[in-house]
């Protein structure tokens, strides 16, 4: 297949989103990076774009890229938002406006209401608009997925998800910058770690029961003091199909480096997975015994065998998920410009839905855990 | 030491919790089995009793029990109470007013005002009143405990505790009897999981901690439709030092045995225990690397020390956790003889006033749970 | 059942193996401890041996107590031999002699010739000589062995065992009298860590397999210069029923506190075990996914199920595994009282011809390290 | 830096490693995939190569390549060589005499004779000879080696070394053409399982202690009856550092997906790693407990640090342990371009020599397993 042209905004010098999104959009060959916006500060932009590669398509400002791409026959197939949380709404609206199929960061707005728009104007312009969250992209949580909507465990009871680590447990960081500013209202909004880690949880249990979240209860604390805004948040849930959820983030959580897993419990089965070991998934059929699968078996699922590249017992990692996302992107691309069904294995990447369901969500957890825990509508007001 | 004299009450012929009683009585052997009311049956009681050894000792009521050993001059030191739940009270209380040491199964009564009885009687007649909260037996909980006492991880701000398992996963299981009774408001009272798991990891966290539950709110849900009472619960709370806790419980969760698990995250460090392999505790220090605290190093603290039997890498297992709390008892009936004080090491068994609070917390989960999660009192009334 | 009458040599105040072996008479209530020589100094073994509530048949030496015993119509019905290592010969052989049934501590001789002696006396005499291959008493190596016999893995091809313990990697510990003459000649014979820890793993794989150890070639190394013996070997062997072995033994492996292992590869399926978290044992079927077996799951094999005593989810531990030999020789006794079969399920204690053969593979092991690791006949000159 | 060019001999359509190399080289970005010869036949090469966008430099044999590239001005940095075995020495030979960096799969060449012709030729040009090693690529496999320099274990005394797996153990695979080959004499040569698998542990056991193997014992055997050559070894060697070395590697090992694992024991401490779990490393101080070295923790050494590339607690898989070997590569290749010295911490790709180690150890084991284990020279001829 000819290579698709690809191009970012945002991800400049010594960012670790950038070479991460170059890493996952160059694994397999599908995408040359052809044009970007790399820095807020245009000359520092262009200057490293042009290392990069990207010669006259290194542009300085996201403006001067759009109106530079917009005007080129051989413009990009698919334009990365990877810059700070409060432009990308302005700049995903403004690529999807001009005919761009976009993959923006998480989160793809800061309010509810920007979410609808940015989902109104996808299906207007029937462009794609993909958010990334990038665990789903992981082949064994494809096979979690493929195995509940298939039944092999029958219907969803009870989901359990987490997303607890400890690296801001120093209260001696209230001072470190880095730190900082991600529990600073002005910086994230309404929520701090549930927005940041927690979302990650509950998209995963939503994609993998394929059900969305209707309504929730949260009790959120801060564990260090000068903290305006939540470091630990427990969330119970209902979902569409019945399911109950719960969920629990925290970033205090000394011993955890990650901490994203997944526990999904049926009428016929239960499954677990964690993402620090992500080639192995634990199945327990009821009665019988539990077991190991593999990534990399073969004849697991269409969705986990597509996204599976090396052979069992061989780890892949967190770079190879994100490359599944990309994977998806190339696929319903190319589909997109044949006009041609695409492989239903490739179409799960998250959109611009699941990133409008996700910030209801992130305001209705803030809400509920200044309400002592009521349960509150967790949906967008366009989905109730 | 000169061997103490124990009688058992219940624990009859195919029961679980008899022989597990004697074994752990009889593990150091501090304590003589000499006396017991085995069965409700008189006459298997008596049978059964004799040939365990008991001879005349074996009665065939628990009255009788009361009775043939009031009138000794060598009464049994310590009675354990091993019936079904409904007659803890009445058995424990009639053996208290008689001025027995007893050691009582959870629940220690059904309901709150029973349980605050039994705490003034322990306190006004001075004689020991034990409840089989087992699993703080477990020479690395107790470990947990004194590193948390002596500061090890600064000020407690976090507890996470588990107690879940999928035992009663099936359906099918609707009318099999061994299960059934367990989901049954009539002989099980106001909350089943909870009431039967649960408040094992409540009463840990509390006991790890050195905090007690003041508040809590729970999301109790039954996920197999004919049980009217909960087989999954989710419990925020709060203790009086100030931690905050989530413990989550569950009977459905298939694919786990037992699952209960403590994590404490404090200040300056963090604790990860499992009972499933309970001779191992996580530690990690703040800023520092995750380390593996094993049972039997030496020198770990007095607590931990007390209640290691075997070298470091042989496996001690939930029978040497249960005779560390007849070992407690052990000491704690020799410093009452001898009125002199006990070693602080082993004044660590469950008593009255735990049993109390864990009924108190029973049904405020159960209230809250039938209340959209409102926050609850968790306390009885006599320590409010 | 009525008690049995059961004694100890050795043992005394302060020792690691007399307090194990008193547990694990005692767990199941089948022995009474009645009688005991329990240490080399008259005094003090009658002191400590009163103490223990052993009244006048606490003596001050092993013939004392072989006189005694014998004269006596309530003899004991068992007598553990848990003196220093050199003195197990004669002391076994007299009480063989006199008609008692012996459990002796391992090594059971210092020499093969000492061996056979034994075993032909045991044989002579009709007299139960069991020998504390203790480890071969847990519940889910007992379920290894009924899986392999009943054929759930086929052939065996090959099994891999290991003891590999770092207590002794500190060559400070030159001069630590705890640790020095464990690898003192004088002391111990032919062999220091393939003697102590090695053979467990050769006689836990002849158990397991069902089949003799007859070659074995070895590599033996002293990591700490001033040892004349081995703290390190890797041992290849050859078994009866074709299976290949390979066992590797160190005691300076820093980071592994037993290490006791054994994996077990057959035409159709593989098994792992460790002595660590001896309740989970690993099953992979011939093109099937792993699975883990859980002790007291029901109905596993009666072998284990008669080994099984807390419900599942619960750990049993060490104690747990020795007290498993004891209850094996309860049976055995009861049998030879009643002169009826003994239960097959509990015919599994080790017994004096595992004694011998292990005293050969001991000397094998030494002479093959000193020669290049030739290959050498490891079995005993009358299995030949 | 500007992008360095890369060609690559073999890897055709429906290979395993071709994808991998490509992956690995692409990783970075720097290099640029520009020419091939991807098949044997001639046609499909050309075709395959050019869908790969290599356009003129889609090559029908490697002669065509190398007269082709060697022509142009602007010809490959460093040339891939990923065909059959037979054929690596005279393509690798090929390259070198005509002045072009080559990276070989293993193994290099099919003897030890060749193997020396390498290295000389390696030598006398001055060219860039690397063979593919790659488990040696996984940032704490690099870690380990770092710590053992810097002497944090201190002298090594032995060394563990583990690949056994179980996925040639189907005795119905003997016709299956996937599996047969690797045991056939004349397509592998001398050793199926060691050389195919053992001797990565081999290596990087020699590359974690900095130390090469100078004798070895071996233990061969074929558990599957048809085999020619072992499926299954044991190897005991000596370092010319003075440490011991026990080496198993199989390939009937059900329940084992890939089990390349490495345990160094030092004076001062111990480590182990696993390939399946790559993403952490266990390190015992001695007097110490087990502490848990992640990924991606900060500041572990030059080392480690150069080859992390996401975040702690997000696995990084073979992918990125292959492309860590490129990296090194393009290292060299910009200090051999610039007549500058290249980074140390990157100076650690596999070369020439190891290539040639390894055969020369291939051919002992071979030998001293047809030898009863005779202890044989490991060395080629030239480094003795």
């Amino acid at each position: 297949m000819q290579k698709l042209n690809w191009g970012m905004i945002g991800g400049g010098e010594g960012s670790q989103i950038g070479p991460a999104h170059r890493l996952g959009a160059g694994l397999d060959g599908a995408f040359d990076f052809v044009a970007g916006a790399l820095d807020h500060r245009p000359e520092a932009g262009i200057t490293y774009g042009q290392r990069m590669g990207l010669a006259d398509r290194a542009y300085g400002s996201w403006q001067d890229m759009l109106a530079g791409e917009t005007a080129r026959p051989d413009r990009v197939d698919l334009v990365t938002v990877a810059t700070p949380n409060a432009t990308h709404f302005e700049i995903t609206k403004a690529f999807l406006e001009n005919g761009f199929n976009v993959l923006c960061e998480k989160p793809m707005t800061m309010t509810v209401e920007e979410g609808e728009e940015i989902v109104k104007l996808a299906r207007s312009t029937g462009k794609i608009c993909a958010v990334n969250y990038g665990y789903t992209g992981y082949s064994l949580v494809r096979h979690m997925r493929a195995m509940v909507a298939r039944g092999d465990i029958g219907k969803v009871r009870l989901v359990k998800a987490e997303f607890a680590h400890g690296h801001h447990a120093d209260a001696a960081d209230a001072d470190n910058p880095r730190v900082r500013w991600r529990y600073d209202p002005a910086q994230v909004g309404v929520s701090a770690q549930f927005a940041d880690c927690g979302i990650h949880a509950m998209h995963m249990a939503s994609f993998v029961c394929g059900q969305e979240v209707t309504r929730l209860s949260a009790d959120t604390v801060s564990c260090i003091d000068v903290r305006v805004l939540e470091d630990d948040a427990m969330v119970n849930f209902r979902m569409d199909g019945g399911t109950v959820g719960r969920l629990w983030t925290s970033s205090i959580a000394l011993g955890r480096q990650h901490g994203l897993t997944l526990q999904v419990f049926g009428e016929t089965g239960g499954l677990r997975w964690a993402q620090e070991q992500p080639n192995q998934l634990y199945h327990m059929p009821l009665n019988g015994r539990l077991q190991v699968i593999e990534r990399g078996e073969g004849n697991l699922s269409p969705e986990a065998d597509r996204t599976s590249r090396v052979t069992v017992g061989h780890a892949e990692g967190m770079p190879l998920a994100f490359a599944n996302i990309y994977s998806d992107l190339a696929e319903a691309i190319r589909a997109q410009k044949e006009g041609s069904p695409m492989d239903p294995a490739a179409n799960l990447y998250p959109r611009a839905e699941d990133g409008l369901r996700s910030m209801a969500a992130v305001y209705a957890v803030a809400a509920s855990g200044q309400q002592d825990g009521a349960w509150l509508d967790a949906r967008p007001p366009m989905f109730r």
